[in-house]
């Protein structure tokens, strides 16, 4: 069964089983460019269906998040004699997503841009909103652009091939989007199941798409209040990121921790409601996610701390937080919690 | 005595005397890079006002137009903590004002932006219409985004220090700009005042900026077919400036030689009536550009015709020439054109 959302930002995402067809996505073979990696190679080449489609392989994970590719991608676009109205078909999870998104943005000022996400990150998070971008400086997405994909494909038949990393990856943004939503339902109906079959998993990809484009509609180049919300976790997840190395840590792995943290700073300058918080920290544990102060792979305070203050998110030089709230979470200005609290949120 | 233009493409020109102060820019000095170099460092140096603003200062010239020179340009701004609500404010010509308006606009994806025009090519060409980039495998502004700078300063006491060599590249545009004019008034003024005096040239530059400001009001991101028209003169220029290397000829003699190339096209043609191009070709010849087939930095005519099947701005496969027409000019797909006349216009 296919399903169908067209959002205000120029994105219609498509959710369905199978792999598009690339008929589905341009008329002329010429104009395309597929990108992947070495994970995801096989289903780009199942995508093609012709022969002589331009591909760009790259290699796999964060650390190919960085301008080298990003000029591997814009020299086949160039050896392919792609225009400005031709087609760069992203074929992965959040890195390729990324990164060519990034490429379609500053290829001749801005060319097509198809993604094929292949993971639950790729899915819940990278593919919908258009941010673009790549590392630099040792920082996460320092370098970007907000360029959404006219096309976002789903197909659901290749979640069943996830590793557990990946699956935890992208469970951890599904968790965020449902202390998103405007009532708990979303949260509820996570804490009973556990375990989702495939048919249960799909309909909450089709409500984390639904919850999160509707926050971009409101707000899609981040100017207003509303889009800031998706970076729940992510003051601190980022900070783990940058301070554990990136690509050590997944991406999912670093924001369910954040949230965590964010839930026991929201907890303890008295916005998070004890038992929303536990609730919230119930089911990042029970998906497998660390949640304690000291994470294993970076218990030094002072860096986490030094990191922060060098986030992209940071305004005006001042850190925001984002915190569960009653319903949702609301965003908090550094100055106004007690460094104490912070400290204490981040080694007890 | 200054002069305010404001377009709906979200840019605001100003044209005064006198370089401006930072405060004329921003309110707060911690959120300013200034990006210049080493022949504008004097002018930035007299704009910041204050002590420990943070500068980047790049080589001059085409050959810093790469992906190396954003780097070092992100990197400063990295290093001077600037946010997604700081300012890149460029100071000098084309070049400079290409790269950081580019830098600006993936930095955190996206940063403030005012450009200080200090050249007759930056006032009249760059810093107007938000296209930015740099060059790659050989083409130029291969890679780059619109991004429109906020604030556009043209103190135009900077242009009594220009070479002659940089007078000439504005000049070019300045021509180009006149001949896109909806009746010829413009252009026969151009013709009367072959060495302007500093009145008349600031007031061809209020010209010129009002005229192109309207055209990119019409079509901002060069979707349509009116923004088409700027490119009047590129198609050939562009494909000189490849071929003799870029950085080899200016900007601005390339450009005069493809408008000198786009007359004699559209004249055998039958588009362009006859006084009308040799009134063009005769103002060219005037300001001492070369209007010949065969220019002195390429005699290789089918080096041209290649490089200009890499220029970005073909689509479909298929290039656009545009020649001046009764008024204004038209763009005409190249399968139009019988292949024996545009080799007469090349090499004859």
């Amino acid at each position: 069964m296919k399903k169908k959302f067209t959002f205000s930002f120029g994105s219609t995402v498509i959710i369905q089983p199978g792999i598009p067809v690339i008929a589905d996505i341009i008329d002329s073979p010429n104009r395309v460019l597929v990108v992947c990696d070495t994970n995801t190679e096989y289903i780009a080449r199942n995508i093609i269906g012709f022969q002589r489609t331009p591909i760009c392989v790259l290699a796999p994970g964060e650390n190919s998040k960085k301008w080298d590719s990003v000029e591997t991608i814009l020299s086949a676009a160039h050896k392919a004699g792609l225009d400005r109205d031709g087609f760069f078909i992203a074929v992965g999870g959040g890195v390729i997503g990324d990164l060519t998104s990034f490429a379609a943005s500053i290829y001749k000022r801005g060319a097509g841009l198809c993604i094929v996400a292949t993971t639950l990150l790729g899915m819940i998070d990278a593919s919908i909103g258009g941010k673009t971008g790549f590392d630099l400086f040792n920082l996460k997405n320092i370098v970007g652009t907000f360029y959404p994909a006219s096309i976002v494909f789903m197909p659901t038949q290749t979640l069943s091939t996830l590793s557990e990393r990946e699956w935890k990856s992208g469970m951890a943004e599904l968790i965020k989007i449902a202390v998103l939503d405007e009532d708990d339902n979303f949260l509820s109906d996570l804490e009973q199941e556990q375990n989702p079959d495939h048919e249960s998993l799909i309909e909450f990809i089709e409500r984390a798409v639904q919850i999160k484009g509707k926050i971009i509609e409101y707000d899609p180049d981040e100017t207003g209040f509303k889009r800031i919300l998706l970076n729940l976790g992510h003051t601190f997840g980022h900070a783990l990121e940058s301070t554990a190395g990136l690509g050590k840590v997944s991406h999912g792995e670093a924001i369910a921790w954040g949230l965590a943290r964010a839930c026991v700073l929201g907890q303890r300058i008295g916005i998070t409601p004890p038992d929303r918080a536990e609730k919230i920290l119930a089911i990042l544990q029970k998906s497998g996610y660390e949640t304690g102060a000291r994470h294993p792979l970076c218990s030094d305070m002072n860096s986490l701390l030094e990191a922060m203050q060098s986030d992209k998110k940071k305004k005006l030089n001042s850190l925001r937080f984002i915190v569960p709230a009653l319903k949702s979470a609301v965003v908090l200005s550094a100055e106004t919690i007690d460094p104490d609290i912070l400290h204490s949120v981040l080694d007890y």
